[in-house]
């Protein structure tokens, strides 16, 4: 079998910089056996869920068990001017823990601790590995819960770095809106706070969202503080099939611009259907369908149900189906949650390659359909599922590895799928991060003086570039 | 009548570098009549609302009429390496505008247009001189609304750089929350956009809040693009007096821990309702009272205020008094947006210190009733109110400036208050902002590294230290 020879593209350039024996020796050192060099640790750490060829993995991997163990890896690594990457469960899309230039991982999996609940406060302060689920989990006798909520079981440091979102985003807002503070290992080794538990404030320069979407190069996240929500007296999920995509997509487009405080709207389109239907044989409609979830009072839930049925039997939508205890929503819920392993089976063998635009709510119809169409065009099998309240959607291209014209293919779509998204207003990434994938997107996104800038801070606080280089710019 | 002496510490450090003639003739020959070096023009763009003895005016004052003019004022300044202060309608409490350290002041009032309504997106561009009630008065007819409302009718440049909010912001959020995307003038000269349009991102740094909150220091604002709300189906506003402030918060603290979804939330003082009602004969019952306002569908309002009306009573508050229709409202919140002048004319000759502190909620009947203790105490007359549903509240403390002492008191009082609030978790100011009253507790408040990560910042941003110098850190 010949090795997968994938487009150039996304071969990451590896310039990997030298690691000194002398570096390794301190690290050694100071962390015993919390220093790994075993090939197996460092190549599960070289990687990530992108669709990137692999590249040499880091040269050791530290096991942070608190922030000064996170200070002393980084004073190290500043000293002898070696790479840093932060390394939560290793669910980047975008090549984000890619060691492109050689250097160290820190795994932050051990500083998994919720540090205080204020839950009068609608707070909690948890260290950087506590995972989404973990948090929900632990806070689950408080009455609140902690909304955000991407695709995998993410950290909380992940998060805050790729300034992620989800599903409930569109009532909740993402990790952009939802960290009030951070405590931060800079790339001297420093520990810093930036932020309070207040709710506001204008006191000097906003760092806390400097650092979140930072993609792990300004420094090491080693506590994050976030909002969390009453768990809303009444939750009401249900799914809606459609006769098309655009009929979906126009009746999201309605709902969001009545300002109905919908939770969630999510759409699958019939290929997902189609996908989970064979994997979870749940016998859904092969038809484009929204997945809705309607959090308040009783009677607040009611009335915004009532509201989006209206408009989306005036688009053709067929009957809701109802789901008001918790099973029955995590049955709905499976068909979203399932699409991408779904698909992933529907071609064995095949591996996904995921967009992440995003658009002004009026130009979705528009950025959506075209991109259906062409996809549609291309052969290449695909999926279709998004976050539409928000503007944001995934297609996920199906590729064989093995077949180079594949992955061209799909970064060719991904390509004039992009370049419609920024014609519209809109933005190449709404939840992954730029990472490796597109670093050329950001330059078209922003204009260059504006990723200028990013560089320029980036320099300021990083000058010897260790901190995760090679990621967000070239 | 002998000239006001402050205490030493409200007399700003004036520092002004040389502004050579050859800078001015130069600003003359690219602006004409724009630009002018009248006394009375420069002395009205060398003071703000803040309480700090005058300090000599800009040398010249710019009218800058689009983007181009703010670049080539800028692109001259950095030439000559004299400061620049960004000018709205000249509201800053904090001290903003004061030319510290000389320089000239760029009037941005007549960049005043709103350049695009997508009413359908729910977002607005202006330039950056529209007032916020400019603003609502031009997109009236989308049935849509810009919510974050300060004291003053600010502009939306300066509201940015304030990172203001006001009484919405309880379920609103601040100009962090709502400020998607800016046009900004940089230090050197060049015009950047940051964010777009699409309601999430995770393209790169987040310059767009780097901004927001900069007061200035880092680059003019000249386009900034918001976020709008529909206007609310049902709106009810009701004020209710409590036998105490301690009644009155405790309502509050409950209210929000539920996750009721108020729109407002207001506490007014005894104090301030006596003033009030000398000023505006509105007979309220003079004791602490909070003024409260629903947005929702008519049945989520109902919902939202007899939820409210049972914490209310349970507390001892008396029964609401309501108002539905527009001008009863209006009623309502005079009370409100009197407070400060009726105030003023309370001790007729004074002026108002006033205090910015915001903690977590849970903290706010600690931090409020013991700096009411400690108000109380001192003698010197003051007002309350506060945005308590964020945890925000302004002390105003009532001096006459020809009495050094008073300003000493009230310069104490807040020093407690301030100490006080940090304590407990939260921040010296929640929207006014650090300008140059707050350098030091800046310092208490961020850390040492915190503020030095700042520095750095403006360093790389502004090496020539010509944005608005010698604001947020000394």
């Amino acid at each position: 079998m010949n090795a997968p020879t994938p487009a150039a593209h996304l071969a990451p350039v590896v310039n990997a910089r030298p690691v000194p024996q002398a570096f390794i020796d301190a690290l050694k050192a100071r962390f015993g056996n919390n220093c790994s060099t075993a090939l197996v640790i460092r190549e599960q750490h070289g990687r990530d869920e992108s669709a990137f060829a692999p590249v040499p993995p880091p040269s050791a991997v530290i096991f942070a068990e608190c922030t000064q163990d996170v200070a002393d890896a980084v004073k190290l690594a500043s000293e002898y001017k070696v790479p840093v990457i932060p390394f939560g469960v290793g669910s980047s899309l975008e090549g984000h823990l890619l060691a492109v230039q050689g250097g160290i991982s820190i795994d932050l999996t051990r500083m998994n601790k919720v540090l205080s609940i204020n839950a009068e406060d609608l707070t909690v302060t948890v260290q950087p590995g506590v995972t989404r689920k973990q948090l929900n989990e632990e806070i689950k006798s408080t009455g609140l819960f902690f909304p955000i909520d991407p695709g995998a079981d993410a950290t909380l440091g992940g998060m805050s770095a790729t300034r992620a979102s989800g599903t409930n985003a569109v009532r909740y807002g993402t990790m952009r809106e939802n960290v009030l503070a951070l405590e931060v290992v800079t790339a001297s080794g420093e520990i810093i706070r930036t932020g309070t538990r207040a709710k506001k404030s204008s006191a000097g320069y906003d760092l806390t969202r400097l650092f979140v979407g930072s993609e792990g190069t300004l420094g090491v996240m080693t506590e994050v503080t976030v909002r969390l929500y009453p768990l809303p007296e009444a939750i009401s999920a249900a799914i809606c099939s459609f006769p098309s995509i655009e009929a979906a997509v126009q009746t999201v487009i309605q709902v969001i611009q009545l300002g109905v405080p919908i939770a969630r709207v999510e759409l699958i389109d019939h290929h997902s259907v189609r996908m989970v239907n064979a994997y979870a044989k749940l016998g859904l409609r092969e038809e484009p369908m929204l997945l809705m979830e309607f959090h308040g009072s009783p009677a607040g839930v009611k009335e915004q149900a009532e509201t989006v049925q209206e408009i989306a039997s005036d688009h053709g939508g067929n009957a809701f189906e109802w789901a008001t205890t918790p099973e029955e929503r995590t049955r709905l819920w499976t068909a979203r949650h399932n699409a991408y392993f779904a698909a992933l089976q529907s071609r064995p063998g095949c591996r996904a390659i995921s967009t992440d635009t995003c658009v002004p709510i009026s130009k979705l119809a528009d950025c959506l359909l075209d991109s259906v169409a062409e996809t549609e065009a291309s052969g290449l099998p695909y999926f279709l599922v998004g976050h539409v309240g928000d503007g944001n959607f995934h297609f996920g291209y199906l590729i064989d590895p093995e077949i180079p014209s594949e992955r061209e293919i799909a970064e060719d779509l991904n390509h004039k799928l992009v370049s419609r998204a920024l014609r519209l207003g809109g933005t190449c990434t709404g939840e992954h991060g730029i990472g490796l994938h597109k670093m050329d997107f950001l330059v078209t996104e922003a204009g260059v003086g504006a990723v200028n800038m990013m560089r320029t801070l980036k320099q300021a606080l990083d000058p010897h570039n260790i901190m995760n280089p090679g990621k967000i710019f070239h």
